[in-house]
């Protein structure tokens, strides 16, 4: 199943082998899902628009979010990350994308451990579940639907999001046009079995496609209660901002929350140019990809072995990548990374998510010490003429 | 069940105890309820985009209210203040809030005695029922909901009000972004089994959300038909003064009313600000807690009284106010009020609410001169640098 | 002359009674003018959208405002305060406003002193001239466009102000009308010499003129080069909210900047509402009466004067205020304010506009901790839910 | 005079240096301004919204220049850089700015020399001045007003254009607030003697002033014909957005043209973040700097002579970053480039003129393939996922 849960404070576990959560063994085994559960504690955070949901560590992190980037809320999520694919490390990041996917779409063991995750993730406070009307060609919609309608849990304690895809292969390929944000949505909410989700996200800008007609596109669907609010994913700060100015224009509405890329690689988009963005015109963040398509697992680190997902033949751009002269730069980052994950009891994985919150709540020994140490190894801290921190 | 009623021309009574209308030992009597209805006459002011609906006295009560602070309607609610609950008085003010909530949520009883009362007041003209999500944990919704379809009132007649509250405990803590005023508005309706009601309310502001974002979700559920008008519960003026500002710069709908606390020892706001407000951009007021939470019903003359609410361990807040030096001091002026009440032939809870209303035609000895005697004794009376009576 | 000057960072002059600027004897005097002049040193702080043109201490005092209101700028003018009237003390306070004019209007001796004081307070940084149509019935403007011809100072170095009054007797009770804003400001501007002022104030707010007709008319005059910008005097803030909100809704230019009273027994104002005014639509302020029209000199400590201002018949309600019960407290409060003046080295007066700036750089003994100790003997200080200075 | 001139197809050179247009001897001589002029040919290349001026090579140019970017139309000025102040080299490059100003400002030889190159340029088809309020503190714009009177050069063939500066020092340091660009552009005209400049500039953002405030005073300048259009200079990508954003929201006037610096060492944003604000917003470019401060000259290859500019004291920085490692690699880069200049019979800073042109009009050897060929010498070429080239 392809549903993206926003992310995770989890409660460090030890680096013993025995308490991986899914291993390709036993993926589906329930006994392992159980095993997990008592170890895991997850905090969702959403957009700011979305309001606040989170019982437990909410407000640590809201503020701790906000030391870092001046924006009040950001949100953390998995994206298709395949960290659970990963067999070279007992961690545990909830991320269900890529990996149940290779259980075998439609098998009835994937429906079963997707719904299995999902309630540990719903218990455990992660509210958030973002798919795509492409994942698994729309199988992980449908599964995902179900589920919410057997479990019965309140909607409005929910945040669901999807995003309408473009620029891929096969049929979707319609871009932004009102014809596809309407058909598109309306085929995800039949697949979701939902009147509505809350955030509808246009994956990719589409330069083909008039901007204001996108921007209209959205209101109308916003207007008709299909979605509570748009946003955008893989956008420019540029393209946020044309769009913000068309609604502007057109007294239409504007889009809340962009998804980005974020982690230990990736820093300049929502380290710098998000904040820019929050404090001109109020659009959240809510990043993917912590572990960057599995790269910081640092089961790369010796080159791309054969049962890894960069081994996988659809996934020959990512072993291009990680074969890479900056992929090995990268690779010799994490291993000089190591001995912090060590000294602070934890793996390279979990030192990645944690970083990417910033949170003394979510790992108490990530002290600014630490995230200083982390920064002079990556040698990638953006730079920013404004500091929105202060 | 917890329903504010607007209220209340009463019939003054005398003030042997018997009178009680509904003591603790018989709350559900309905031979009790019957006995009070030929003493008890209403009037529902309700506020100035909702016309009118009074039978009976609404004209002199409009007149008297215009005098009194230039705005042309004006509404007294009880809110949940528990009169009922007094066995120190038998003074009667419909209030159904607090009271009928101690009968049980959920009991046969409950239901039966909120219809009583319910039907009492419809037929002596009171025509606005105030609710909201959290009263009675939405049980107070389903109980009204109940009523008014078993009994059939002209849709029309009626005013039905709701609040969307948040800032409370638990799960109702989700602001006031776009998703809880729908969703919120949506899962009242549905309780009350309502296609719309007539004003909902946003109870206490939310400066975490955009202005602009709540007025465009209000704006929304009036143009999907879930609600006439909108409204503010608790809100500063200059809060209502922007949410009218976003409204007028984006061309949405302002909110129409504000609901705020009133009674003898809290008058600035209703007495100065309000109609300030209201002469400058016609938003009316409806207030709540005539008797300050019982404050005012004289039974904390000597203390907290073991069976009083403000006993109650839930209530320590209100212990703390009465038996604060203010607090003393206000029970100091309700000892000088007596004499008055006594002369004029009611209770003290009965002066109070009459106070409110200030109007001859629901007592009739309340004449200018004794609104300058109160006023002499709670030296409180509010200036006002600008005079809209004229 | 009336002419309010952007104040001052005057340096602290020994108590000594030689030391006065300007005494009753020899207001006029240059020497006396020229001995001040030494330790004199001013700064000039204007509204937020003016821009920055200090050249002295800007810096530490913006940042010192900011911290105190959350806001980026603010000002001290002083307005009509006649502290050079007074004979019992020798500290000194520009503020040409009741003193000139006791001179005699139209004098030459008036002119000169004028132009003397406007002389030292320009070379020592001030560049804020405040005056109106009202002062001195036309004279002053007279007077200062005399001297800022003659002077020839480069006009983008100053900020000319000039205010629309209504309310008064004769002439000019014409009110806020599109008549009087156009004529009115035209007069002025003739009496100025001047093509346009920087901002133009309305004195006290119009409630028989439609805000509309007032906005469309300021906006008016600054499309037409009469004006820079447009502020507001005396207004509530739900006023300049109103204000705000018809510009906005009509597309219009709305008001920069409130001139408010603000002084040791006035701060409610100046420290809770305009700077939730700030942050909501992004008015400033400029404050006047550092000294409470002179309440706060100290000459008041026992009785009126026969030679004081608050003596003459113009200003029995001046004397009626300090004889009242309130202004008895308040000398009370002002003789126990004394030690402090005296344990940092200055007057009262100089001890009451250092605490209006709250600026280490001004009164470098100013500390944190003076502050407090005097906000404890105030009992005043007020109470802010929200808390802009964080 | 610190005048820019929208620059300049010139005629390539022989190498040998008693070609230089002006020395430091004879910078006056006409003889030697004469000798120039056969061998200079000058394109102006003005913004998009401009329209079409250039007599000669403006169609081809405009092609070429489409092609490279996507954009209609592009312009190089030379800004500051004073090429002619080099004796190590005999090529030319017609830029005004620092260069007389070492003659002296005033001096009358100065206005000489100005009005002689002026001559040339405009006579070669260059009809674009581009200068600002602080240039030579003003004197820039009375010689370049004088010229133009004395010349009386038709007012519609030229493209005249000022800068509004803020954030240096002394006296210019009032930001863009409404008072310093509506007095700074009257200034400016006067000392031109123009009623109206072409396009007003603001040099640098202000992140003090409210965008709505630099918006609407820009509007109001042109609605009061003392510009045709404004434009932005030094700002990011993302304020310009702002602007627009703003213009559009308040239907107000958007900005035309941004003034970017652009050479070998600096092409990310005139080379990929401008062409998508054109495509976006169709806002053009006006680019400055070509040698980069005379970096490319060549004359620092091995390191800093005691007569070039950088020596200077007030050049100090420039002096750090020529000896920093990044500036020792340019001029490694500088060197790899010098076989390219001499195949192809030029000057290296003739080259880097060429080359930011990248017009085959302008120099007919440069090829796509001696384009391709310096893009790996330099190794920056950006990347621009959208090819606006097509």
């Amino acid at each position: 199943m392809q549903v993206s849960i926003a992310c995770t404070e989890h409660n460090l576990k030890s680096r013993n082998g025995d308490e991986r959560l899914i291993s390709k063994q036993n993926a589906a085994a329930p006994n392992v899902v159980n095993a997990a559960r008592a170890k895991f504690r997850t905090v969702a955070i959403i957009a700011r628009s979305l309001g606040t949901f989170t019982p437990q560590h909410h407000i640590s992190l809201k503020e701790s979010t906000a030391k870092q980037t001046g924006m009040k809320y950001s949100c953390v999520t998995t994206g298709q990350d395949g960290v659970l694919l990963s067999g070279s490390t007992a961690s545990f990041l909830l991320a269900c994308g890529a990996t149940i996917r290779c259980i075998g779409p439609g098998s009835k063991v994937q429906a079963q451990v997707a719904e299995q995750l999902m309630t540990i993730a719903y218990e455990s406070g992660v509210n958030l579940f973002d798919t795509a009307e492409v994942y698994a060609a729309g199988k992980a919609e449908v599964i995902l639907g179900n589920i919410l309608k057997k479990k019965g849990w309140r909607r409005s304690s929910l945040v669901i999001t999807t995003k309408l895809y473009w620029g891929g292969k096969a049929e979707t390929e319609r871009g932004l046009s009102r014809k596809h944000i309407i058909e598109g949505l309306r085929a995800s909410l039949q697949r979701l079995q939902l009147e509505y989700v809350d955030v509808v996200f246009a994956n990719r800008p589409d330069n083909n496609t008039p901007m204001e007609e996108i921007v209209r596109a959205m209101t109308h669907v916003i207007n008709q209660g299909m979605a509570m609010y748009w946003g955008t994913s893989r956008w420019s700060a540029m393209e946020i901002m044309e769009a913000y100015s068309v609604a502007r224009q057109f007294n239409m509405i504007p889009p809340v929350c962009e998804q980005a890329e974020y982690h230990l690689f990736q820093r300049e988009k929502v380290e710098v140019q998000l904040p820019e963005l929050y404090h001109k015109i109020g659009v959240g963040a809510m990043t993917w990809s912590p572990l960057a398509c599995g790269i910081i697992s640092g089961k790369y680190g010796n080159g791309v072995p054969e049962s890894s997902r960069a081994a996988l033949k659809c996934y020959q751009w990512l072993k291009e990548k990680i074969i890479s002269e900056e992929g090995r730069k990268q690779q010799t980052k994490l291993k000089d990374l190591s001995p912090i994950a060590e000294r602070l009891g934890c793996t390279l994985p979990q030192l990645a998510v944690a970083w990417c919150l910033r949170n003394e709540g979510v790992l108490p020994k990530m002290t600014s010490h630490v995230v200083n140490e982390i920064d002079n190894i990556l040698g990638n801290k953006p730079y920013s003429k404004k500091d929105y921190r202060s």
